[in-house]
């Protein structure tokens, strides 16, 4: 989303759905869905509360310590599919990024549904490939589709909502972020970002590095166990996923947690491919890991007294967990000390399907 | 969904979407979500469960005797907004046909989560007034939307998934209709059929019959109060709500309880418009009633002793519960007998976006 404030001068009935981009149709929603004056106690975090606008799943209180998980994610071959990236790998991103975001909140994800759409003059070869991707997925994450709904549609459309249940105790959020927690990130960040350069701007990298950078593009991984493992452990103070690039989570965090984050260039985390591509083709590094995203790693707050746990699990897991920062600063200020030393604000923007941009150019 | 069975001759791989229809997606599905090795012991229904594939919802176990009912819709503007519904309306109607699937299993609904995508060239009036229908939805069923995930496509996208919670015992299916039962109906059949039937084929009708049935089609009720009270008094051994016409859902009850069923026509209960209408300009009534839908009230089978209670619940929240026949009959068995005294088959056909054809003719 980007910060379009300047649009809100004229009245947003006259203008087109570009101008108030994603940032102002969910403002029309959250609006209109406040107020009910029927009973809405067990919605503990939901569009219409505080600290539910911030999340990306809604959560319902079960009763008896448990409670229900619940967010939805559509993606469109036209927006959400990067050139390369094949029907079946496309059937499993649309698992993916549903399971990522119960992961961020420590859920274990119980089911999912899928109300999917395909245009009538394709190929049914193609629902075959998107059902064994969506199936591939659905056992690595170890969750089923248990229901769904068929469409005639334009675009190839696959919506989805996947429905977790976590223990009471065990919720992560991005609201309860303290001062002095440490920051810190699962993986490594901007290998994605960077194959979509590399694709759009017709780049030409090794074969093996183009292996390596395609599979986090086209099959990536949500973060599912070790998200509920570190949440069963009761360690950290805050999570999401990086989805929507690293800038635009950590603000996020600072917004719902009403805390300030410093972090350091030179401790974010990438891959080797990474380093030696943007190196050799003199690719800015920092635009790609802050402001594209497609990461599907976690990041998190964790009291410092509790990292030397974190990794333990995480590297259970075989995943590597790295402190890039800390929270410390003014609420809501999030920023970068650079490899030179400067120390610069982080951009509050990231990917904007309705707004183009040379910076917005992204589909994922 | 359209009985395609002489398409099995052909590999499916080399079919057009249109080909293989609705219901040969569905197929290609249920096969790749089936035999997964991990625990599924909690999905009680869902498309991998033999008597799931029969119901609108899956439903999870969520052990002490509760239930979890998942049901998911998308509605795209194309396929399902009628010629003369507005932007408002078709908000409504993306709440209400998932909160309907809600009712027909008797499940109190608990909040919806909605995924929806506009094309960036519409004003976004467009996005303000889908967002008021979907509010005035949720006043009227009493369920918040609680999230949702907002993109740019190519047609107005709304997908939809509801929530609901029902007591064990409480839940109504398709699959436990028994013989001698009597078969039911809410309200009255046939007019959202008939005002679409008008409104392609351009008849002339009065105004006040026009008021009447555009409100029947362009702002349908799911019936969910009644739909909970009925499975509260546990009197009820099948339900269903009739969106894809009245006889494709005698024909799924049938094949999901293993029973048959015989109707009566002149005992289907229609509104002093349709009758009138009908009979002025010589429409036929029972392939409305029977093959086009739309009309969102419950269809259900009920023991004769436990008649009398039905229709006081019914009448208790002002809505009529017309007998139209019983069970009886070879198992997948559905017959009608005609007003003539004729007894006829129930064709096992309803609608299918993918499927061009004159009797198929619909929006919605």
């Amino acid at each position: 989303m980007n910060d379009n404030s300047e649009n809100k001068h004229r009245e947003v009935s006259d203008m087109k759905i570009k101008e108030i981009g994603e940032k102002g149709i969910i403002e029309i929603f959250q609006t209109r869905f406040q107020g009910f004056s029927f009973d809405m106690s067990n919605v503990l975090l939901g569009i219409q509360t505080a600290t539910g606008i911030h999340e990306d799943c809604a959560v319902i209180d079960l009763r008896n310590d448990l409670f229900l998980v619940i967010t939805t994610d559509l993606i469109g071959a036209r927006t959400h599919k990067p050139p390369g990236m094949n029907d079946y790998q496309f059937g499993k991103k649309a698992i993916t990024v549903n399971v990522s975001d119960l992961a961020a909140m420590g859920a274990r994800p119980t089911c999912l549904v899928m109300s999917v759409g395909f245009p009538e003059e394709f190929d049914s070869r193609i629902v075959e490939e998107i059902a064994e991707g969506m199936a591939d997925a659905c056992r690595s994450y170890q969750v089923p589709v248990v229901g769904g709904d068929v469409n005639s549609t334009d675009d190839i459309i696959l919506a989805g909502t996947a429905i977790g249940l976590v223990p009471a105790d065990q919720l992560l959020t991005r609201h309860s972020a303290r001062t002095g927690d440490l920051v810190a990130v699962t993986g490594t960040l901007g290998d994605p970002a960077l194959y979509l350069k590399i694709l759009l701007e017709k780049h030409s990298i090794s074969n093996e590095n183009r292996q390596a950078l395609a599979k986090r593009l086209f099959e990536p991984e949500a973060r599912i166990k070790v998200g509920k493992d570190l949440a069963e452990a009761k360690i950290l103070t805050s999570c999401a996923d990086i989805t929507d690039g690293l800038g635009w989570e950590l603000h996020k965090i600072a917004v719902a947690s009403k805390i300030g984050i410093l972090v350091e260039e030179e401790k974010i985390p990438t891959s080797d491919a990474f380093k030696q591509i943007c190196k050799l083709q003199r690719i800015q590094q920092l635009p790609l890991i802050l402001y594209v995203g497609e990461d599907f790693e976690l990041l998190m707050t964790i009291p410092p007294e509790h990292l030397e746990d974190a990794k333990k699990i995480c590297s259970t897991r075989g995943i590597p967990l790295t402190v890039i920062g800390s929270v410390k600063g003014e609420p809501g200020e999030v920023l970068i000390k650079k490899i030179d030393g400067n120390i610069e604000p982080v951009k509050k923007k990231g990917y904007d399907q309705f707004v183009e941009s040379k910076e917005n150019k992204k589909q994922g």
